[in-house]
């Protein structure tokens, strides 16, 4: 009860900051030096107190998923270009993924590619795909790794992993990010195991949103399929209920944004990456997604940038 | 002494260890499930444990930086291309660069890129290149975010900075890898400001490594500056003495891998980025980094994989 009284307060005292200045909240980030401007709109630098009360929040939710003993494993903000293309990726989100490319050519080529930059012309047409790609979502590289392994123990398995992710959707929307970290649970086992686990987080991931006294709703989502045929896989989505959100509203009240995402992937990865259960059936797979700095905007814009004035209960969930 | 004495005898062990089973390194870090293998080399995900030793590392390193009072500040692993094309990277290092590109296509497009990718051919031809390219050392997009803010005070600045980074230069190395994090420390004033810098971290970056019982030794270096012309300002980067690196053997006894290193830019980045000193002057910029996956690498090649028979002195030193 305090706690939500406490909230409110905090929150009108941060609404009120924001509307006496005049500036959108990216520019009240920018003012206060929690994040930099790089002249990319969704790229920007974090200074240490963003990055302390983002500490603060994965500490958080470790606590949480501890009980679980998961697996800590973490990958690189790049991964395979070949487990890329058969993920099928590109078949559903091309547009918001980034193939990395590179110069492969010899000191003639080398001379011709700075008299193009000198002359402000289009060098990167000669670069070349490289084997790799950057990772659009934490879980990607760890499909064919688990795989690797041979069929899952009876018990299934369960990973705790953390990574950057890209996604080329250039935004003034702070919460949209093009390069931003995702910390996520992924179970690994039966359909049994995997619907049980999503279901304890979202028991679990809305008690620790409470913990930080924001407002929240959940709801079914889809993801941001491409084209015509996309509209009809996330009609599907829907339907099946394979996908929920946690949304708390952060740049706007009327569309929330989504911070906390649980999916049912069904049999998609087991099959298309060849992760089996210990009868030889295909596996099915489940997450939990955290995004990392949108739970920190969403901190920083209920409870202001002002951190010491931050209600005792959040300080306390997040530093102990 | 005692120190020396135990860091010889857990050395022999380790040394014995893979000889035994004949194995690379890197399959030993495979095998031990520390590195993951993804398909590309110089491309892994790391265990819980390597994770673990990351994180001793850099406290210990935060221990030594500490009084200096540096302003946290942390960047994507990705920056504004505009910035990376001004910084003269490509003129350098054109081999080492990753840029980022992206499907910027319609429907149509769309269906011929997933008919490329069914038939095995070059889809990423139809790729266009991003504002966004990979961070090849963790300081370059902080020189323009520090030029942003005015001249320097005139004691100047000093910033901590860590990111992962991208180089393409596929190796079996596993101290070669193409994503690696680099913790750097980077001060920003007048030539007499940053040279004391690098002094004092010449020193410190020798005593740290001591503390972790590990044999290494300090030299004369210089980037690898791509072609011939390459080849001269190698040169002319040895004699003017502006790169120093304390090298511990990883992969190789003969060829010591280069862990730490302390930088010299002179006046560079002020040049390049108009960095000024509070006098109008051109700012001069030094830096010092650490190879965050070498020195755990250089940690379990020295003391064995096995982290609980690692000497007392050196658990103490990253863990308390």
């Amino acid at each position: 009860m305090l706690d939500t009284l406490e909230k409110t307060n905090t929150k009108t005292v941060a609404a009120a900051e924001l509307q006496s200045t005049g500036t959108s909240f990216l520019d009240e980030l920018f003012d206060k030096g929690l994040l930099i401007a790089t002249g990319v709109d969704g790229l920007y630098g974090r200074s240490g107190l963003f990055e302390e009360i983002g500490e603060g929040f994965q500490a958080l939710v470790s606590r949480y998923g501890k009980a679980d003993e998961p697996e800590v494993v973490r990958f690189p903000p790049a991964m395979n270009r070949t487990v890329f293309e058969k993920s099928g990726y590109m078949k559903s989100f091309p547009q918001l993924a980034g193939t990395v490319h590179c110069f492969c050519g010899d000191a003639a080529n080398h001379i011709s590619l700075l008299q193009t930059i000198e002359q402000n012309g289009d060098w990167t047409a000669g670069q070349v795909a490289s084997e790799i790609v950057l990772t659009p979502a934490a879980c990607y590289p760890l499909y064919p790794a688990a795989a690797n392994r041979g069929p899952l123990p009876a018990e299934g398995r369960l990973f705790d992993l953390m990574s950057y992710c890209f996604r080329h959707e250039p935004s003034r929307d702070p919460a949209r990010q093009q390069l931003f970290r995702m910390r996520e649970f992924v179970r690994m086992g039966t359909p049994d195991q995997v619907t049980e686990f999503r279901a304890t987080w979202l028991e679990r991931g809305q008690k620790l949103i409470g913990e930080l006294c924001m407002p929240f709703k959940l709801d079914v989502a889809n993801d941001p399929f491409f084209g015509r045929t996309g509209k009809m896989l996330a009609v599907n989505q829907r339907d099946q209920r394979l996908k929920f959100e946690l949304l708390i509203p952060i740049e706007s009240e009327e569309n929330p944004t989504a911070c906390l995402s649980f999916n049912y992937h069904q049999d998609h990865f087991g099959k298309t990456f060849g992760l089996t259960t210990d009868t030889g059936a295909v596996a099915h797979t489940a997450c939990v997604g955290f995004g990392h700095e949108r739970v920190i905007l969403a901190l920083l814009k209920h409870h202001g940038t002002d951190v010491k004035r931050w209600p005792a209960s959040v300080r306390k969930a997040l530093w102990g």
